[in-house]
């Protein structure tokens, strides 16, 4: 199985790295503009993968990545002093639209999966650019502030993540949400469970420490990069994580960032080896339909936005 | 890590198989009154260990069993020509009483987890006659039906039984039920899921199929019992996923039978290294909570049944 | 991916059920003459699949098989009262002629692996009869003895089978031996490790020990046929690991049966997705060299043999 | 199971991330002088246990390492301009002093798992400054040397590294070596392999390509750290697998840095649950033995050195 990944980055690195525990890839290529940074890179995993199944590692151009089963796109460039938050996104979408160009060229019928911010909008112009069909190209959405909910839930109620069954859906960024009257806890709806936990915090529900969880959720990101720079061992481990669920073809629901409707956005839906195999149909509150919309209409602004901008 | 299993026969042996893949275990104890049986076993597990982490197996006696992390219990008799149902079960009582006699003289720190059956009954008669916490002991109750519930459904529904919600709860036997109200399929309730779905069979919900579904899940081991013999695949995966998981200290939901009011029952649970680390309490519809009582009363009948049978 | 099994026996059903664990499988046919066998195991199977990965699994028609990745062979018949070892091995061969024909038919892609006895001589007709090439069929050999060999040795020696560097080569039966000259143990001479042990138990070399195992080996399936009536543990178990070595493409050597000069006999090869990706060349002792070319002069007599018998 | 890892930057987050993977940690304490930076770790790496299993994952003081089972090392400073080498060491050298007598107040039961360079010289001073048994302290040594030069050889040879039984030994610095005349691959030595290897690049032993191999691993970590700046991920792929390894009591053989004679040094060892467990006693040609007493040579003078410039 072959695997190709655009940005020798922090998240780059980290999504190949973790893949490389699961033993399923024979050959990666790394692709990067900063050659020295990618052949350091696949030296060092090369290196890791004798302890795991040997693969074949290594920096390449991008018609190295010809016949790919799956395209990682974290390329991307950060922002600089003086410049407006368009000026930088008008550049990364050139840079998105280059690779796009490179999958159709020599990959056209790899899975690709976009992690580069922001992701919604970006994916929405791969799946553009490319004219790949949109099962073929998806975002990892809100996979990774599903994960984080998940992993603070389990420290707050002291059960396993897989036991809890909860999703932040919609714009991975400020309009997401939870929506909780889908949330459940091993069989239990989470709005009960506090309820009748012991370790109630208050008596509305949900509790005030569910709120404050939510919110840790959303700003996760910022307190990371705040402290270390950067996020980028969890959007690893969930991206090498959904890469190995898709190539064994579970069929999980996960919260990818997927087409619906005009946009791309985090929503339930089954990945498998085709690609995005349904999306799900959620049973929405009144509330969080509205919230839902809205988080559409973020994205849905921003692309024009960038349409206008670069006369696309 | 030491396990020791009382029963090489079908189902012990599979638990015992399935175990070797998670190369947890150091120390593996293999206790069956047919010598022979137990020595043939345990030399095949041997051979197979190689291909995973190598374990000290053998066949050995109650003392061997010595400081146990876990007891597994799937000893027992088939029932003999014109026999009754209830001298056939005094019988298999007394077996695990002195099993549990043993338990309490060489490993009184294990965790217990009773398969034999009636599995429910008989693990209230281990957790009576060692005088463990019940926090200690336990049965495989309706894991088993619950994996095939979650079989069954993926197969219906093409997703992956991790995204699939679902619980068989009650006596591992005809009163069992899935509390529907609480089942859900990758953030949808489950009877949402069929109302939207494509394949829809009907207009009612739950959908037609699912009532085929409950059905087969329940009807599941008579139909393999009646082709193979018996069953012993499933319920030695399941268990041995069990094992693992609270080895790793996961803390899982699972449907173990479980101590709840005077008697053990298949009911979500939470197990970690320490056992039943939480009974949940499940949100059920009246149709539902008369579901349980009846399953309850089916399980205190037949303790009661035994109790005056045997004069405990 | 795709495997069948031919023989839903005790071999047959423990590869499946090894196999399980790995979650690589998408569909699993299993095709037995006796139907209701294959049936019950396909639905136990089915119920176990849900805790590792779904798999669509049931009996099936050789017509099912159709584009399998992986056909594993373990069907046969028992010797019958009265007759000849050679009565058994004609209807067997005719049994493997039959199914040897079906792969040519449905799944002239798929990498064959034999594992009916005797398994070096029915794996030559496997090729024979269908025509495939070689690197595409074989048989595993001395695979199973290996894993007891190490097994063994690492009891004895209280090292991982994974740091003891030593196989089982020639026919998978009484001829079969260990070329000591290659043994190794975490890079130390077998014959060095036991001269330096501190529980050397002679002055010889090999010590005495080293013959008791060796000897162990040979007469293992003896010992558990009488005891449990068959083995199928650890040939299951060893069988699912190359299947999932070959799916990862890992390409270790093993000691599979395959294709050298005239006849299939186990010897070093290393297996990749390509199936028989290299045979190596071993460098024996005299004595090591004479007992191959016995083991392969026996192999060569029972081909002969039957191709007289039966005409072929 | 409880690890506390000292040092936060890319080598200790590499293994921690690595760690996360096998699913077998409860609690995991990153200490680091830069808070702000083992802050941001911590959560990162917290959320990424949601795709494992849940652990508890903080940056803690050196009181919260309280009874771990593994203390892994990699604090450590990097050259100011203008400082010798000597300066920078006895600076790391008072860094594990300060760790050592942590780890001796709050986890004296634990395994503690030196990677700080120069290794062999830091592990013999925090054995000294520990006063721990010489079978609980131990470095990484020339573990990584050990997979690097099985990655290189697998590709070059087209075989899996697990069948690859060659290693690196001696001092991790200029002076390790490989033992050729116990190198094996697929149970033919490495030097017939190479012989009769269709690649072969030479008539000489070793051929060509292995000497440019052997050369490769030598000066793998500069050409890394020429192109990325550090190594982490192979070290953080290694260790984490022994730290899993010794987990499990596996008793592989890998080579770590053990005690020997008077230095701490790179050899072939059986690491399991209760540390070193045995030091294997290779059989060396005399060359080899030579380059095995240079090296101890090396790492003797480097901690005389230490000794006398810090008047330990
Ligand atoms: N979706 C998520 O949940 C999520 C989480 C974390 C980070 N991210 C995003 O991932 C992206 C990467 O983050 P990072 O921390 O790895 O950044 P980084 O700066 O460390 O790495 C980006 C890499 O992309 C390379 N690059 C730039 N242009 C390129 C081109 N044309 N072709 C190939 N490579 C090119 C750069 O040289 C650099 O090595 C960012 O957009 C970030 O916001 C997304
Ligand atoms: N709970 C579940 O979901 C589930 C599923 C399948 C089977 N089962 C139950 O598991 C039990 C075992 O089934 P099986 O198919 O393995 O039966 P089996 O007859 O194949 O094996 C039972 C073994 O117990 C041994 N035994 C009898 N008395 C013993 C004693 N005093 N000490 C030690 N060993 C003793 C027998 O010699 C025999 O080897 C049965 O009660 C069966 O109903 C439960
Ligand atoms: N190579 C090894 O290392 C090794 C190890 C153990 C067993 N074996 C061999 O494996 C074989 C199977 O052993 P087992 O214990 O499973 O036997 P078994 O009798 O339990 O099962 C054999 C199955 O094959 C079926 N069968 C017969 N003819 C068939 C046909 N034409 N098509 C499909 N299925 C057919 C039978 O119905 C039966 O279910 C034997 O030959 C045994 O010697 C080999
Ligand atoms: N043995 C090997 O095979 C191997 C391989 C690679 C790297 N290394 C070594 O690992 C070490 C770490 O490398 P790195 O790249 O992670 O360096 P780094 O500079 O990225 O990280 C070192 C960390 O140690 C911290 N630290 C300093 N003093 C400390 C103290 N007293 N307590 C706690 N933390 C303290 C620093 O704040 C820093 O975060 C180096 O010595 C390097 O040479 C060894």
């Amino acid at each position: 199985m072959k695997v190709s990944i655009y940005g020798a980055g922090r998240v780059g690195i980290s999504v190949a790295f973790s893949l490389l525990h699961y033993g399923i890839v024979d050959e990666l290529v790394i692709v990067d503009i900063d050659k020295n940074r990618a052949e350091g890179e696949a030296l060092d995993l090369l290196h890791a993968s004798a302890v795991f199944k040997y693969c074949n590692i290594y920096a390449g151009k991008p018609e190295d990545t010809k016949d790919s089963d799956f395209i990682i796109i974290t390329a991307g460039r950060a922002q600089r002093p003086g410049e407006t938050r368009l000026e930088l996104l008008a550049d990364n979408v050139r840079i998105i639209k280059e690779i796009s160009e490179n999958i159709v060229r020599y990959s056209k019928d790899s899975l690709v999966i976009n992690i580069t911010n922001p992701v919604d909008v970006l994916t929405y112009f791969i799946w553009k650019f490319s004219g790949l069909h949109s099962s073929k190209v998806f975002g990892t959405g809100t996979t990774l502030d599903t994960a984080r909910l998940r992993a603070l839930l389990a420290k707050h109620l002291d059960i396993s993540p897989a036991s809890i069954h909860a999703y932040v859906i919609g714009e991975h960024g400020d309009s997401e949400f939870i929506p909780l009257s889908n949330a459940m806890v091993g069989g239990v709806p989470l709005t009960d469970f506090c309820e009748k936990c012991e370790k109630k915090a208050g008596d509305t529900i949900p509790c005030i420490s569910f709120e404050k969880i939510a919110n840790e959720v959303k700003t996760a990101a910022y307190k990371i990069i705040e402290k270390k720079g950067a996020t980028n061992l969890a959007i690893g481990a969930v991206t090498a994580k959904l890469i190995d669920s898709i190539w064994k073809n579970e069929r999980r629901v996960w919260t990818p960032s997927v087409y619906i409707e005009d946009v791309y956005i985090g929503y339930p839906a089954v990945l498998g080896r085709k690609g995005v195999e349904k999306v799900m149909h959620l049973t929405l509150e009144k509330d969080e339909q509205e919230k839902l919309e809205y988080s559409k209409a973020v994205i849905r602004r921003a692309i024009k936005e960038i349409e206008a901008a670069m006369l696309i």
